[in-house]
């Protein structure tokens, strides 16, 4: 997507055709940076820093750290503590598990002196597959934005709400749940996004209303409060959000406060959707709120906030009380009632076991919540 | 209640017997600073600037503002004049309306040379009423709480979430939604309060968590996006929320985000409460969301944080685009359907138009929403 018109990814191979560039995500929306990656550690730190962030992203990240750590030593031990060590950066993206899995799986097989150029091409593949199940997600989703728009008195924008960033930032490029935002603005459909604010982290202040901004698309950054009044008021058309696990029911754990978003779509008859490429469905999972873990992360997130003084610096002020006691859950799991549907990379779905398993059938064998007699099958 | 183990009001008459002395609330938690207001003009500007806020608080406030503008002149003129830029600073809280009705009322059939007196007198006898009036809504609330930590294993607190401030802060002492806390836990009966940090003034985060701190009680702050989570985890047990206005049939117009809280609440089966002083119920409106204006604030208060950088000094920093659009409703409505009951000074009532006039009879002719017989009547 554009960067002050210039086409960008998130993270790409520098001209040396051996480090990696990516967006340091920290520094927006107020500072673009590029960082050069020229070893694992670079990468498991902007990992764990979350200068790299997302779901998609942090996956190809990771498949290009693995590749800087063969260029280094391409043997079995190096290729394993590779892994290990980027796992271990944000140990609940099953993403992440994913694309080294993915990795390991290429090359644990081939000699060493194969490995780094199979490395690269793999790594370089994954990114092309994100960006390709990103265009199909937009794709099917804008189906739905045109859908809305033609009931509409004309040239009345659609309005989305969307929470958090699940935007191009999020992947390598292309966004998932904004995907069908980015694909009906570039088909001239006249679209408005509301922008979540998403606290305790702003990924909606910082990164969607920015990448939003630069991309020319008119959006509203909202506090994460208002998303009630303005669906009572008619001023939502629907939601999109993104996913970071899906479980084979169609319950979806996302960003802390989706769930009442969600809750407020359903009381206003306001349309709520996922967007989520099928790696993020968790077959082996049913009810979520029972059954996903809920991380919990740092007082200070909660405590502390960045941004940019009058004098153009940024800089870092505490706004709670240093005695009060704080919790920091980063995630919650909206039930699969509240869901109109999911949009994937194979089209729109029921947020349903039954249609969930018809449409993924080569998951079906494992999925669980089946029948009884299918699941106590030999 | 307590500041460092003193006990203070949020306003006062100085010791000279004219000026007026209020907290800063837009200082805390940083800071703890005085304010001594002289003329209507600091009034006008400390409720419009917040640093007085709180529905019984800025009605009290607004009284005295009635009583510096005659100390310059008595006239019927300057008392109009007076109660219109009063009026004006905040068109949502009927409360202020009320405290300057109440003035005008007490004020205009004196001759000019008696008002300054009964004025003063008279906003003094507000101030106490909102006093015993959080008193007895503290009683009352209190009950709800005994009930439940009676149905809990002994000694596990009951928890109760809040959102925004309407703690003592918010009035001239006492709190209406945060009265029954006090009085449980003064009582013994072991409480914790879950604080919602309440984006974008965050008077949660930096008013009720000072409060209850100060006070000693145990509570633990979250971001607003967090209260779904803790609903659908059992970690909630009823919620206790203020009113800036109420409708005859018990729609709750309160703090921005609200409503979400309520949609939650009902969705995992957690009691509803809304604690409020009659005085701001709006006997002439029935369907909030279509009949209560909602403010829409500056664009600034969403943009900016303020807080204390590690030096100890305070700053601003702004953490939203700057070519982004914003929106600041400041407050959304609660739908009847939603609110389990609401905590008056005349007890428990549920949210019901025949159970409001029943409990507050001598405004029955008056209220809104009767059959069609009762108003056609002459």
């Amino acid at each position: 997507m554009n960067v002050d018109g210039k086409a960008y990814r998130t993270i790409w191979l520098d001209a040396d055709g051996r480090s990696v560039v990516v967006i340091d995500q920290t520094r927006l929306p107020h500072e673009f940076v590029l960082r050069t990656l020229r070893r694992l550690g670079d990468v498991v730190s902007a990992i764990a820093d979350m200068q790299v962030r997302g779901v998609p992203l942090i996956g190809a990240a990771a498949a290009f750290g693995v590749c800087l750590a063969l260029r280094r030593d391409a043997g079995d031990a190096a290729l394993e503590n590779a892994c290990e060590s980027l796992a271990a950066t944000r140990p609940t993206a099953v993403n992440l598990q994913w694309a080294l899995h993915e990795m390991r799986s290429v090359l644990c097989d081939l000699p060493p002196d194969r490995r780094v150029a199979a490395a690269y091409a793999h790594a370089a593949r994954l990114c092309e597959q994100d960006v390709e199940t990103n265009q199909v997600i937009g794709s099917h989703g804008c189906k739905i934005i045109e859908g809305i728009a033609a009931r509409k008195p004309s040239r009345q924008p659609v309005n989305v709400l969307t929470h958090c960033n699940a935007g191009w930032l999020a992947t390598v490029d292309g966004g998932t749940a904004v995907a069908p935002v980015y694909a009906a603005f570039d088909k001239g459909i006249p679209v408005h996004v509301w922008v979540d604010e998403t606290r305790p982290r702003n990924q909606g202040a910082s990164l969607t209303a920015w990448e939003l901004g630069q991309h020319g698309v008119p959006h509203t950054v909202i506090v994460d409060n208002a998303g009630g009044h303005i669906m009572q008021h008619g001023m939502v058309d629907m939601c999109i959000v993104g996913s970071d696990r899906t479980t084979v029911r169609g319950d979806v754990c996302n960003k802390i406060g989706t769930y009442l978003k969600a809750l407020s779509a359903k009381d206003n008859a306001v349309p709520f959707f996922v967007a989520l490429p099928s790696s993020s469905i968790d077959f082996s999972l049913v009810d979520g709120v029972k059954e996903i873990p809920i991380e919990q992360r740092g007082r200070e997130e909660v405590c502390k906030m960045t941004g940019r003084l009058e004098s153009g610096e940024l800089a870092t002020v505490g706004i709670v009380p240093e005695t009060s006691d704080v919790a920091n859950y980063a995630f919650d799991v909206t039930p699969a009632r509240l869901v109109s549907g999911l949009i994937t990379e194979r089209g729109l779905v029921a947020a349903d076991r039954d249609a969930i398993v018809e449409l993924f059938p080569e998951h079906g064998a494992a999925a669980a919540g089946g029948s009884g007699e299918t699941r106590g099958g030999v």
